[in-house]
């Protein structure tokens, strides 16, 4: 008999790789997860040439994203499906082609329907390069995945 | 002989141009330019399948994406390289495969090194699918392109 | 008889009547109706030394206050009850003790039981000395203001 | 003889003390500070009556005050005068008159002249009331206080 705390954890699981398994663009952009527990998400990525902007540094729409990914699998380990009100972000650091980065979610409020989220993204060198911040929405609906076990 | 106006519309014009050009992912998710005027852009973009996310709408970030390269392009069309240093977004429709999206970016205010844009993302049939802003912070960088017309 | 817009603006008009005679920290800031109509209110207030901060001028939660008064106000114009989600602000100009300052919210969208509001904030010289943006959640309360034309 | 870092926060705490005794309004709020150290502090103050808005609560702007002052006194300790760039806040639960609240603000990230710092306010409960974001850009002028000790 598993007890309540790791089926929690184990369906948080379940629905980030659900997710990430269905979510097109987080794949061209070659996420990867590293790190799974309610509320909380560890993603990784490598800057490649063609996220790019129009002066060689990696676009900010594409840190953005990562960073929105990770908000996205995070706000959805509850079992229940969340949808995004709204981000900001600011830039602390240039990204350049090659950097190996990281995104941290983690909760940091959340009352009712509301959710809060913090994103930080990290360079290999350990620099910060992005604070991201999002608030979302908890639906009704139930993720499908994951409630035994399957995907 | 040309007014400075008229030349300051080729330059902005040119700058714009020069800049997707050079934006890889800018040009990878289609962006096309309607309209250039200083401190003004307004970018179209058709949203695919490879944006999507695992919801299968369009990812926010991709949405951001486009906001930011609209943010981007108006904020250098005065000739001086300019870095985003804080952006925000809010997402009041979804965005679906095949919508045709419009951005309209517009400089609301600024102040010596700083300035202050929003960009409105628009559907089709009119909605607004995103309300981006974004504090820039413009350097003494001058871009080399068009200062004689030539790219 | 009335026509409907005519009683729609005319409950507009009591509510936000009725809301600045009960705003205790509004009536200390010496906040003024200028204008109501649906989604849309005009504030005014003077700047006083018992307002200013460290640096002798106007503290920014003061300003932020000013423009947060705003958006309630234009919020609650459609007879429900709504509550703010999230507001960010810019500074694009000081604001000093003496200026007559202007808040015009306006709503930019709005969806289900969200809407987004602007308000921008203006010395009486013209300069944007705040662009403030909102975001607020609309309850099933009713204001009971208002609907027969009482107070 | 001291040490250089214990010099460091004695001069944070001269800078925080002269900004609270020349700033007005944190006064009126009756803010005491907790807590100082370089690019950290912790403030306290007592909601009244007189800060409340037309529904009782709290006024938002008093809550975005108390955190924007967090955010001053915590950007200024390095000795160098910053000025807000752009701040944003989101709102977990409700501010009631009599609610003790703490203001803790600490530094996120810097890149040369700009800092992110991010204030948490919560309740005698225990309960986060708002999250606060600051982007701070460092000016040269140089705080005249504390650097012989002296006020």
């Amino acid at each position: 008999m598993s007890s309540l705390p790791a089926d929690a954890e184990l369906r948080a699981a379940a629905i980030v790789r659900h997710m990430l398994a269905h979510d097109v663009f987080s794949r061209w952009m070659g996420v990867e997860i590293l790190h799974v527990e309610p509320a909380r998400v560890t993603l990784r990525m490598a800057v490649r040439q063609d996220m790019t902007n129009g002066f060689g540094v990696c676009h900010g729409g594409v840190t953005f994203a990562f960073a929105d990914s990770a908000l996205a699998f995070a706000s959805n380990t509850g079992g229940k499906v969340t949808v995004s009100i709204e981000n900001s972000m600011t830039y602390p650091a240039a990204v350049r082609v090659g950097d190996l980065l990281l995104a941290e979610a983690e909760r940091e409020a959340s009352s009712q329907r509301l959710a809060y989220y913090r994103v930080r993204v990290t360079r290999g060198d350990g620099a910060v390069v992005a604070l991201f911040r999002g608030t979302v929405f908890q639906t009704d609906r139930e993720h499908d995945v994951g409630r035994d076990g399957s995907e």
